[in-house]
């Protein structure tokens, strides 16, 4: 199956150094050679190769082409020594999945109209048609053929995706979700349970085909009180994470503007919580509690994008904060901004792994 | 004045109560008679009246008309039993003040075209031209001629004023404006001080011209970790406060998703702070570490745009946390919303005040 795709995949990647699992090993807490480094969006519009791809094709286009979006995912890989790929893909792809029309607009987001506002929208909703998703299992093999390092698979979280289909376009307070939520908890149930249910198959099905490890992005949590998010969103994650725990995979949950919420996030038995770039590691820590095998990140992406000293400076400042965790995956607080020089990440990820070797986790 | 006014303002005011400064008192952390009510945005899309309003003239064309920002200002007070007014106004003023391009857009926010990026586009900031706020003055004085309640002035903070000048329009992460603090600080440091200077203008101008108390909104802080809050934003926020000093008028500091920023917020001398709804009060209180008079907050605007018995509950939930704190002003944890209903408001204020009469603070 190399074959089949080498022509798009020109030079193999880490040809001689065999399979590189540092990046599972901190997942599950266990001793590395150094910290593992990847990216969120370390696919996408920062780099010139990608902007290329999007000239002919659009972000869904790529998503569904098994051979573009391997493509799309290895393009980091050849630039920067990173320990995992995440497959390139939108969190928005199981409503895509279950039928709901949406579009992701460059430098706005997902756009879904007309949006849920009321009981009877819930109809729109099918369940997952794992048939209209077979180019994702097709990637992921084309994939696993080419990489020497761990495949991530991933999938919005049932609030973020339920924030989607109430705003209709992207919002900064999400005040029509959190008003959903006290004014119908009968929808928002229905809602949730549904996304939920779509969620769970979705992961299965890529960590059928191949990913070796998951992360739900719950991006946009952080706007919920933690009563709220404890009320109306954990039971349905939890079911998420109960539902793979058979799966061997660490499974990675990650919330933007979470500090408040980061007990809850350390409650539900993922092995490691990915932290923004709000709340130091350490602080993050102990807010957890010990219940993480793991934390991911967390340097601001727009200190990534600024000048190299400043990216520097402020990776040493993550990786001090992250010396007393139990183990730690180097990660940026949110995806890569698409003005981040592309020098910036593989210069980061030399200097993680030069720093930190030798180091007993 | 109070007769120039007259056909706008139908109507006396509690014509018989007299004064009354339950808010101002709570502000400093005085005891009062029942916990103080107002709201942000108070005045606004949720009440016909104002829709009314809007039928004829932009958000803009009434906070620029005297005689109709008063009638703006005083609509919720007619319909419910509020402590306090607040000046209709933008908080985008001082930078319309400033000579910057700027438009209101409703449900999208402020548009700033094009946006500032880089040293040279400094130069479009003028100094803050107190003529041209003329109408500001005239505004305060015609309400305060009216109201037998403290009148509230305001303006966005620098950081807030900032990130809407950098993006240029709404954004969800500000990473444009994270991009520019760390990556030209020289052009952050000319701006916020350009900015601060302004503001302070602006709010000493309200002040002689007779508001009682001011709130400084940094709405958006919260995107920043309390390490660049503290390095590049919080000198131009003391600055301000300091600047306010001697004018005897309590100063309020708000911002949303600010959890992390709490003992920062706390340290400026202002004497009351105001939470979002994330924080329960108690919680907010210790990180605050007793360092202010009062905290203002923190029921979730869209629990109070919910059905009354959700905004009932939750506003008897904020009550609770509020118990033990120096001082408590009841507001929302942000502006109401546009879909609240006009009778929950008056219902919570209503409830507030008879939860906590003869409470002793």
């Amino acid at each position: 199956m190399q074959a089949e795709a080498g022509h798009l995949l020109p030079g193999a990647l880490d040809p001689v150094g065999g399979f590189r699992d540092r990046f599972l090993k901190a997942c599950w807490g266990e001793e590395t050679d150094c910290t593992p480094v990847w990216f969120m969006r370390q696919a996408g519009r920062y780099l010139p190769e990608y902007r290329a791809l999007r000239e002919s094709w659009s972000l869904l286009e790529i998503c569904r082409n098994p051979e573009l979006a391997a493509v799309a995912t290895l393009q980091p890989l050849r630039r920067a020594d990173l320990d995992a790929a995440i497959l390139f893909s939108d969190l928005t792809l199981p409503l895509l999945g279950m039928g709901v029309s949406l579009e992701v607009r460059e430098e706005v987001g997902p756009v879904v109209d007309p949006p849920l506002r009321s009981p009877g929208d819930l109809k729109r909703l099918g369940s997952l048609d794992l048939e209209g998703i077979g180019f994702l299992a097709e990637a992921i093999r084309l994939l696993r053929g080419e990489l020497q390092v761990p495949l991530i698979g991933f999938a919005g979280a049932p609030f973020t995706l339920a924030s989607y289909m109430v705003e209709g376009v992207p919002s900064r307070d999400f005040a029509r979700t959190r008003s959903l939520l006290l004014q119908d908890p009968g929808t928002w149930e229905g809602l949730m349970e549904r996304l939920a249910e779509a969620v769970l198959e979705f992961l299965l099905f890529q960590i059928k085909a191949g990913v070796q490890a998951v992360q739900l992005f719950d991006t946009w949590a952080g706007v919920l009180s933690a009563r709220d998010y404890a009320e109306r969103v954990l039971p349905h994650l939890e079911r998420i994470v109960r539902g793979l725990d058979g799966a061997g995979v660490p499974r990675i949950l990650f919330a933007t503007g979470s500090g408040h919420l980061l007990p809850l996030l350390g409650s539900l038995g993922a092995e490691v919580v990915s932290v923004d770039w709000r709340v130091p590691l350490d602080a993050a820590g102990r807010e957890l509690g010990g219940r993480v095998r793991a934390l991911q990140g967390n340097l601001d992406p727009a200190a990534l994008a600024g000048p190299p000293e400043v990216a520097e400076e402020r990776t040493l400042e993550v990786l001090r904060s992250a010396a007393e965790l139990p183990g730690h995956v180097f990660n940026t607080g949110h995806g890569l901004l698409p003005w981040t020089p592309p020098e910036n990440v593989s210069r980061v990820v030399e200097l993680v792994h030069a720093r930190t070797a030798g180091r007993r986790r």
